[in-house]
């Protein structure tokens, strides 16, 4: 019966206790091997963490090969506390089987140090570097965001949905999209699903949430691209202004932190990361767009004044706007609001204050980084019909979007928030591209 | 405040009981006008099901225009409870606003019999065949099949991984792939995220799921088939065979549909569904191919003999064979398992007995259909070797693969379930298609 790393001392406790000696079997890969002459330490990495082996001579496999790193193995024996050893037990081996003996010369150091380790170096050897305890760390990391996403608005009585990522256009009107060969036409992978999470708004579910792979086909290659990213999607009904969505994405985010917080403990750890509590999301302010470029424009200067006027929010703005939230407010998250017009697509609701050039939408920024962009959207047939030919657009271009307000479309809105991003900045990775699996950029698609 | 149609009866009960007249708000689509002369009935539908609006006038909008179905408005009034609205209660309105009034001549009705209307008027107007409460019902399933899914597997130590779509080459070998533009290069759309998920078991995960879109270039279009669907991926490692596999798809199904049966017993309801108890799963048998092969074509024989024999477990078979074991198990669901190695993907795992003929693999049959596919993997490096010269294969065309199995790789085993295939089973639907929102065909790419 296999035993897991984290229960081996477990396992020898109550051994000790009941006076007993019970053989019990771990399976894992070789991570660290000591020889030490007579005796030979080896320690093994499971899923749950690490165990030492302690094996009474050099350990080989059936044919008589020395074991190597990263080698799958199974070893019975009997555990035993031990307080030097990792976890605070041990298992002394009687027998031992080899599934897959690695071969000796790893092109990457799996027990190495993962911040001492180039980018470059980690996504080249993405099938090796993926089983340092560190950088899996984050994919655990991550699969607990989704978890708790999918949680928080389930509750919220959101419906989960799966849209299709093949698209006859895009919605954002056509640029940097990848282009599909579907049997004899072409299609295009969806940038954003945004146009169906309305639609399934309209159906009459109201509340939407996805998860799902969006694509960009911009050239950028840059710490905060991805070609190919997980868009943590939502959509709602009967909203009055983005105010009801910040106040949803609120709500999310501080389950997300506290989720991560409860589960990750370890993984946290390991990269030396925290997350916002609940009393700092709480506590993050909601600046208009123009006041918080005043804002970014003034840190600038009062911090010395390097820095070029900026004039609009960029990556450099994004920074010291969430520096400002920290050090006035205590939180590493910010809410851009009212954004221009110019900024956001045209079926961006209008702001009625403030002559109407800003509008109903929003970025949240998170430790320095845009990690979410939303708004309300046009839902009158008529008021979206007359707003597009001051965008130089005609009726015909968006066929299936006339048919959505045309026929009894509530007044709604959405987010989404890149689920690389979140997971770098919770963190503290350098590269978005860290918090993919297999990243895509413009020179990455292998493996 | 907004009350939901499903609250309205609770609302008007908790007035009567207090003696109070309190107004609640409703807000959602017209699904029916009945004007009565005097009096105009409304059942308004709403996320939560329906709620009776009792107009003394007949209900226009703010410019006077007459309330069309499917226009979407927000009501206030007093609850009060009567046995013959539906739902047990109905809202006296005092007042109205009209948030997207609804042209008058919609091309779908919305509030007809969705069981009347062909697959393709449901799928050209598929804006508004989704808020038939019908159709609608298909989604809310889906969605509790991908909870429960997740949610069985994160019990068992699985995490859950998200892998790229874009794909150098094809897992199977480079046949019915849809070709992408990928800057100044050609790449492929996912087929399965096959490699990925046996490189994150290999990665010490161990234990891994994947919820996401797949890609069949099919020219198929029957109803069995969809170009894009949604992949219920598993993989694990440190399996024995095939058989620790069909024991955890047993335990999985029967936690999907318990899932569905509790969340979703108004669904099922709509489609006159039901789903296999615990026990029905329990006792599904597990038939080794050739077994099966036989006994579909005597129980054709038996059954009257116009069927050609069959030479493969082909559609046909598949129906029989589950028509066999819900007779004589009780069970909706058979597993065929040691596939002759001709009907398998290279990397399956040989099975030791029977000559070396057969594999370590499995497929899945529910209600007629087969809805997964698995098996165990091979993970041996030179045994991979070996065996690729017999399937024509050179290590050269398996560049990433060889690496997984070079330096450590577990023995794994996993399988996929067609999200849209075990919907339609579970619902009875008649097509696939039917099952997927946006369905993806050879002719469909629209909306």
């Amino acid at each position: 019966m296999r035993v897991l790393a984290a229960g081996i001392a477990e396992a020898a406790r109550s051994g000790a206790e009941a006076e007993i000696v019970v053989e019990v079997e771990v399976s894992g890969w070789v991570h660290r091997i000591r020889d030490m002459g007579g005796v030979s330490f080896v320690v093994l990495r499971d899923r749950s963490g690490f165990v030492q082996l302690v094996f009474s001579e050099r350990p080989v496999d059936a044919k008589g090969e020395a074991l190597t790193p990263e080698s799958v193995i199974s070893a019975r024996g009997v555990p035993s506390l031990n307080e030097k050893a990792p976890g605070g037990a041990e298992l002394r081996v009687s027998s031992l089987e080899v599934f897959n003996r690695a071969a000796p010369e790893l092109p990457y150091q799996v027990n190495g140090d993962a911040a001492r380790t180039g980018i470059e170096a980690i996504l080249d050897n993405r099938l090796l570097s993926l089983r340092n305890p560190a950088i899996r760390a984050i994919f655990k990391v991550q699969a607990v965001i989704i978890e708790a996403f999918a949680e928080y608005l389930r509750a919220e009585d959101f419906t989960e949905i799966k849209t299709s990522k093949l698209v006859g256009s895009g919605t954002e009107g056509g640029t940097n999209l990848f282009e599909v060969e579907y049997f004899d036409r072409k299609v295009y992978l969806a940038q954003s699903p945004q146009f169906y999470k309305e639609i399934m708004v309209a159906s009459g579910l109201e509340r939407v949430f996805e998860i799902a792979p969006a694509y960009r086909a911009e050239k950028h290659d840059t710490p905060r691209h991805l070609n190919e990213y997980i868009s943590l999607d939502v959509e709602m009904g009967f909203i009055s202004s983005e105010k009801d969505l910040i106040e949803l994405e609120k709500g999310l985010l501080c389950h997300i932190f506290e989720k991560v917080a409860s589960k990750n403990g370890a993984e946290l750890a390991l990269w030396n990361a925290s997350v916002p509590d609940a009393e700092a999301v709480a506590a993050s302010p909601v600046v208009p767009y123009e006041e918080a470029l005043r804002l970014a424009n003034d840190e600038a200067a009062r911090a010395g004044g390097k820095t070029a006027r900026m004039f609009d929010i960029n990556p450099e703005a994004e920074r010291i706007l969430c520096e400002w939230a920290l050090r006035e407010k205590g939180s590493d998250l910010i809410f851009v609001n009212e954004f221009p017009r110019r900024y956001r697509p045209f079926y961006t609701y209008p702001l009625e204050t403030g002559g109407g050039t800003a509008t109903m939408s929003f970025d949240a920024l998170f430790r320095g980084l845009e990690i979410t962009t939303g708004g309300r959207r046009q839902h009158d047939y008529s008021a979206f019909l007359e707003a597009l030919p001051k965008f130089g657009l005609k009726p015909e271009d968006f066929g299936g979007y006339l048919t959505l307000l045309k026929y009894g479309c509530p007044p709604h809105g959405g987010f989404a928030v890149g689920c690389e991003r979140l997971t770098q900045k919770i963190l503290g990775l350098a590269s978005v591209k860290e918090a993919s699996l297999f990243p895509r950029d413009r020179r990455r698609v292998e493996p």
